[in-house]
């Protein structure tokens, strides 16, 4: 099953190291560490192998991918040893990674994009293409009413104004090319009703929001502990230190809104009401591709006595999102080869901010998804061999 | 349903506050915050309210339980306020708490036991009485033939070594009285095979090992999270400051090396493999009954990128434990009232050792809870109404 | 020596717990744990004892004294037998607070102060008067030219308009009413030209600004520790979580920039350069009169390695300021009875944005404390005995 | 100014790094980040330059320095670039290290260090050597007769026993051969009323005892703080977990046990009292040269309220070491070249448990050592020029 995955923001961090460390996979150079799909209650005969997929995308830098390699290597967040190893890989994949288009009506740059992926899709002679937005975090959309339904959007996309953010013309452009999408950032993407609607039309899956890779994959076992317990969380504040290319986009206040707003749901939807404190998010460009976030939690227990948990957390979002990257492409993947359609909400496991997600409970989100993977493998004929 | 709650151990801190937030609930003087039995999905027509329980139990000291609930005030454990307007309340709970036997061969203790038990049965015309023991952690006990089997053990109690320790006497006690038997310390308790066939013979039903109110419950959710990640624990080190009476217990190695090994387990069982580290409990007096643990996870990500996570939790394990205590007694005594027998393995969720447990994952524990307790209801003859 | 204490917000918790504290240590109910003038190294005959200590002041509020204790009590800020046996010394205090002066034009609300002050020193016959500001934070002042000297800005108090702001105005009725002024909050005080120039034609003393009593302390031991070992800070962030009275003035962004820039100064002045970060403040109502800050440093040591520290402080920020509120009264009476006029720069180990400071480095800022103390000390005749 | 820098444990982390680092610093390559004899208030025309600095040693391991130093560079305690660009300076500084004598008399191995300390002098026409130690923490010495004067201990050396622990074995070498010697570990070195008596006649320097370089080093701000507020430190408790050489020879209880009495002593002596608590060490292989200390300060403030400071350090202690050897060794140097002799106490600064100190505060010792540079500097013939 030859898929391609078709990353929006190829040359980002994410993205980088996520073809690193596939192409380090695929050629039996590193072990599969934070990867879902290898676990033994996912992996199985319905996922493409690592060997299967092949890389391309859009980004509007055009800084070689073995130097942004490099970069991350001397940063700290891949080996340099794999870079120097895989440089012959890297210089493959270079050849696929198109300029974002600029330019023209939007419509114009949506016939480019879909171009770009049928043609990507012809050379490698791939079964399918999963776009995966992996681009930097964009202000939260101003509303519009094209984004109603498709008919009328497609109108207002041939005239002169930015009817829709980048995140969201990808996926109209996606669905237009009939290829299932996944959003790992906050940003728009496929939540409008007119893509909704397009996605249903042509029987395409998509899958989002925002990968849950630090604080709020924390705050995803901590709050339900709490709530399991019957402890009443009374405050929950953080702080979110970052450098690196998310950091300075997330200075921008508005970008920050809307990352925050995501951080917090976790919290109301899991306790059933809101505590106090809210989660801040710094830029400090000196830590670089590592993060830290502080939360201090402060809660009741019998007969109403306080208590305080704190946390910090150390990690490298690149390395830390790259996995899930392969992991919801493969798993998108056979979803629409199993002919899934619609929002994948079993996938909320994965996202901070899951699309019609029921829970926010990491655990319940976990036993959700090795069902819905379950299936997946039933339909494809086995559960016992693996296919990677 | 009367249901009497026997505490070993009941002028301890963990009785006392029982005792007290018992009190206060029936009274309505205080909301049931930590109680676990009061969440909507657990309660329900089979567990006794409040109103049913009755305590009593054995301690050694002789502390009045007011004096002792004073204290705990002025510690900041319980509320000043509920103290002082329970006092007649705790008058009437202290006339059942009779001194620990002492002296004589531990059969004719046992006797005691048994006859107290039975005595306060009658006394309150209580259903059932479900023993709790809440008593200080034992060191590991010294193996003996006579704890194999229930006739070589009921011959060698007759004797005048000290076959079994004080918590497994009370197990030997309870059992002979036809009283369920819950262990919420790491002292071996009914875990030993003579004891366990003892149970059997006579339909009774027992619960244990270790109280999971601080650190290792906030392990049992973040060790199942870096497993669902896949990504790989390289080190886990913590330690455990506290005071109080548990405090100066543990302070003796023996005590502290039972705690610690059943401290260390959730990982072990949770990850499938061990991370370096060790987990320390040091006396610190000035803490009084609060307890700071601190633990550094050091962890591998994706390529084998290297992140932590540091936490520190400071808890009441008085406020902590308190509700627990009810909630055990109350679901083992309506297990008992259904018949239920031996070791109540999907009692795991309350426990840091748990007797039979499949799993360490709070979340799967607590299915499996919710799922044990809602076939109590349904054997109860529903599950819209509250007992309580 | 009788000593008048003028607490400008009187009834705030500082000033609640300053008083509660004084007539505590008077009546030999508490040790005098926090006062720095009790230290071997600095008590000495030319201070105040606490007997000789007489609180007044003027608030906006008229909340009685004794109820402020009370729930000063009730959140654990101060120990509630001691506002129990101090309620009849507390009544008496109760006496001295006025309401602050409000309506008319500034010179008038000037002349109100200058009569209660006037009328405080005469009916408890006193040597003198210290008012100290300890009400709630300002914004930044708005540059007026009057404020640049004392005829022009007398001129102007006469006019309608708000030239100064509070903590200027009791500053300028301070110096009119012949009484040293201290400033323990970062609002403007004395820090205009014409309040310069007119505490300079007077002859008094002033001391300021913002009393450093939690991050900034450790901040003001941490920073120099870097700076001696050469180590490079390459980042410095920190939140500050607070809730009470002083919190939600806080939370006020202007008044929070005010505290912000004071906050960071000792960084930048004691290393030399800027580290890149900022310091939070954040509103948690929950929190009360107990305040959570966190920091996080980066540094290169040898070689450019990088490493980091991290530090919380959970403190009771009334309980911080309070005994340096009595500490600075005491000496700066001294200060004035030596004959000391203008800004007291060696007071500076009290402050997180000292006057005229030469230094922020803590251990720099005690030696000239001890070496401006016994100054005083010599000068009143002896350095052995303790007047207090 | 020709001066050796004699390593006892010349292959180990820190005297790798040092040597690393001085080559780096000689050639330009790196900034003095670390360097205390590189601050304005410090540098001189008494000290050796850099250039100056000539490194030989003894180890009884043989492992190349070039291959010590690519370890240190994989695991990021030294840059790679600077050990690929010192290659050849290593290979010179590779001639100078002897293997550690063994076997013969304790006499026959003194003799042995003599020799090959005066032929490093003579090969590289050195102005002097000063002996610096920074092997294995040993375990605490055991008491003997003759460590009382120095004749008995020379009668002692000749025969068999091992009278001496390797480090003050290494001291009386150095010792008799003219050397200054200085103690960067726990050891016994030379506290031991012979050897000072050695030193005194024959009018040599010496420093030592463990060098101040991670969690002591934050306490002895910290402390201080808490005393010049006279805040009242209930329970000061603390874990340092680390992996590497020193880790696992601090795994052993014996040496732990110097360890720990070293680290806990600035508490005793700064504070006037012994709050409660204890420092633990624990070996964690897999954190390497990096090391985590966490303390937990519990303290009283005014009125008894209770408060808490908690930190985390993460620093690289060969990175932290290493220039504070350097630093030691330059000026021991010029104070053997001003003539000074005895236990040099004015170098307090540097170390855990420093010789005859009059002080555990890291300010009044900065102080301190000031004042004796700005001497020899001063003996020296200028302040102004610096010599490195």
């Amino acid at each position: 099953m030859r898929t391609g995955v078709w990353l929006v923001g190829a040359r980002g961090s994410v993205a980088t190291t996520s073809i690193v460390g596939a192409l380090a996979l695929r050629s039996g150079l590193t072990a599969p560490i934070g990867c879902v799909t290898e676990l033994p209650q996912v992996r199985g005969p319905a996922l493409p192998s690592f060997s299967d997929l092949v890389f391309g995308g859009h980004d509007p830098v055009l800084t070689p991918l073995a130097k942004r390699a490099e970069a991350l290597a001397a940063a700290g967040v891949v080996p340099g040893r794999l870079v120097a190893a895989l440089a012959d890989d890297l210089a493959v994949v270079e050849d696929d990674i198109r300029p974002a288009p600029t330019g023209g009506t939007p419509a114009e740059r949506v016939a480019r994009v879909v171009a770009d992926l049928a043609d990507f899709r012809r050379r490698h002679d791939l079964d399918r293409v999963v776009v995966v937005n992996v681009s930097a975090t964009e202000p939260v959309v101003t509303p519009h009413p094209a984004h109603a339904d498709p008919a009328a959007l497609a109108a207002a996309l041939d005239g002169p104004d930015e009817v829709l953010p980048p995140s969201s013309l990808y996926a109209y452009a996606a669905f237009t090319a009939d290829c299932p999408y996944v959003d790992f950032t906050p940003s728009t993407g496929a939540r409008l009703p007119a893509l909704a609607a397009l996605a249903a039309q042509r029987g395409l899956p998509y899958a989002g929001h925002d990968g849950k890779t630090g604080e709020t994959l924390v705050k995803s076992v901590l709050a339900p502990m709490f709530a399991m317990r019957n402890l009443q969380v009374r405050s929950w504040s953080g702080i979110n230190l970052l450098g690196g290319g998310d950091g300075a986009t997330l200075a921008d206040p508005a970008a920050n809104a809307a990352k925050v707003e995501s951080k917090q749901r976790v919290l109301g939807e899991t306790l059933g009401y809101h505590p106090q404190g809210d989660t801040r998010i710094d830029y400090v460009e000196e830590l670089g591709d590592f993060k830290t976030a502080w939360d201090l939690v402060t809660f009741a227990g019998f007969l109403g006595i306080g208590m305080r948990l704190e946390f910090t957390w150390h990690g490298c979002d690149s390395a830390l999102a790259a996995p899930l990257v392969l992991d919801l492409a493969r798993i998108t993947a056979a979803a629409h080869a199993a002919g899934a359609s619609g929002p994948l909400a079993d996938l909320a496991f994965f996202f901070k901010d899951p699309l019609d997600a029921a829970t926010h409970s990491l655990g319940e989100q976990w036993t959700r998804l090795c069902g819905f993977v379950a299936g997946l493998h039933a339909a494809a004929g086995g559960t016992d061999a693996q296919a990677g």
